[in-house]
């Protein structure tokens, strides 16, 4: 299935906010192609007029990134993980233990991490002059807290959460990145050393740069 | 990998309240494993009590289930649903478009799905008296809404989500299912005819029969 003779396609998008750049999705599957130093193309899309209805063929939630290597489709960040790690063992390990150690922790990033973050991240960004905002934020704070800690406890002694590096702390990382406005990871010493050890590495940095590279300088 | 002498291990609650009977998701695995007719044992565990300090080490967000296979250890459902795929195609396509269509839906149903209808769930069965509680909601519905309506536009004339029924329409069905307090789910009839068709497959039922017979009748 492996089609390494081609260039894969991310869809990523052509500008957005400020607040929104480096958190785009399309980062977590450059970040990947970068460990492997599989080089890929981005296809752009406005993010601030409709997609050609074509696209929810490829993405059904009409959202970045969707991939392709190929003649194979793939749409959201963790089955895109999935299928680059099962093609590289510096992705995934490739049987075992280790392997569904890391699966697990990829599933855990993106269903019990990053939705407790995100609601946070929500009402600071969407709701920030709500009156009702603070105190639904003070409501759901507990909850994020808690799995914050969770994955803390978790990486104790562990440089990386699945053994070796892999798709789980490209996911974890970049779930965690979404409360760089708060102080909220810094709370948490060894989530914040995991955090800061991820970005230090060089492919996060290209993938990075490559996102900004692509934003247009001003809006269209 | 596939353990098939042995008969794996989920754990599950003894207890839940009434609002959560049907909806804890040791019923996912239960559903799968039920689908393959794989006999398998339940491990139970307190709800209401701390559970034991090692069991982080089987589930570091301390939920259920966790699952055992051997001696192969898996958390999340969505790994374990993948695992359980990944041994027999009634569950997952070996290969190819088919089973990255498979796998791209099951991540969409925990991070592009649930995440919108757990927040709505949240504040109907957490915050129902609080005061900010109907406009926040309010505020989060369109998002619950428009991930509803990607869900249904992508079943358009098809009977599961990635062809064949598969972990996908597992996770989906049981996700959506957390909605069974509103209305939500009605206002999309594609929606509700596809729920209907997953909860009428006989091995649902008995996995659902499964869970509730696990419980005590009376609060320990």
């Amino acid at each position: 299935m492996a089609e390494t003779d081609t260039r894969p396609v991310v869809t990523a998008f052509e500008w957005v906010p400020e607040f929104a750049r480096g958190l785009v999705r399309d980062l977590r599957v450059r970040w990947a192609l970068e460990e492997i130093g599989r080089p890929y193309d981005s296809e752009l899309l406005n993010a601030r007029a409709p997609r050609p209805e074509k696209y929810l063929a490829r993405q059904p939630f009409d959202q970045v990134p969707a991939f392709r290597d190929g003649d194979l489709q793939i749409f959201e960040t963790g089955a895109i993980l999935l299928y680059l790690g099962e093609q590289d063992e510096r992705l995934l390990a490739a049987e075992g233990q280790a392997r569904w150690d890391a699966i697990a922790w990829l599933f855990s990033a993106l269903n019990s991490v990053e939705p407790f973050i995100m609601r946070i991240t929500h009402y600071d960004l969407f709701h920030k002059d709500k009156p009702w905002m603070p105190e639904a934020r003070e409501a759901q704070l507990p909850l994020c807290r808690k799995k914050l800690e969770r994955v803390a406890e978790a990486l104790a002694g562990k440089e990386w959460l699945a053994g070796p590096f892999s798709i789980a702390d490209i996911a974890m990382i970049t779930v965690l990145n979404n409360l760089r406005h708060t102080d909220l990871v810094a709370d948490y010493p060894a989530l914040a050393a995991y955090k800061a050890r991820g970005e230090a590495r060089p492919a996060y940095k290209r993938a990075l740069e490559a996102q900004y590279a692509d934003f247009t300088p001003e809006p269209a």
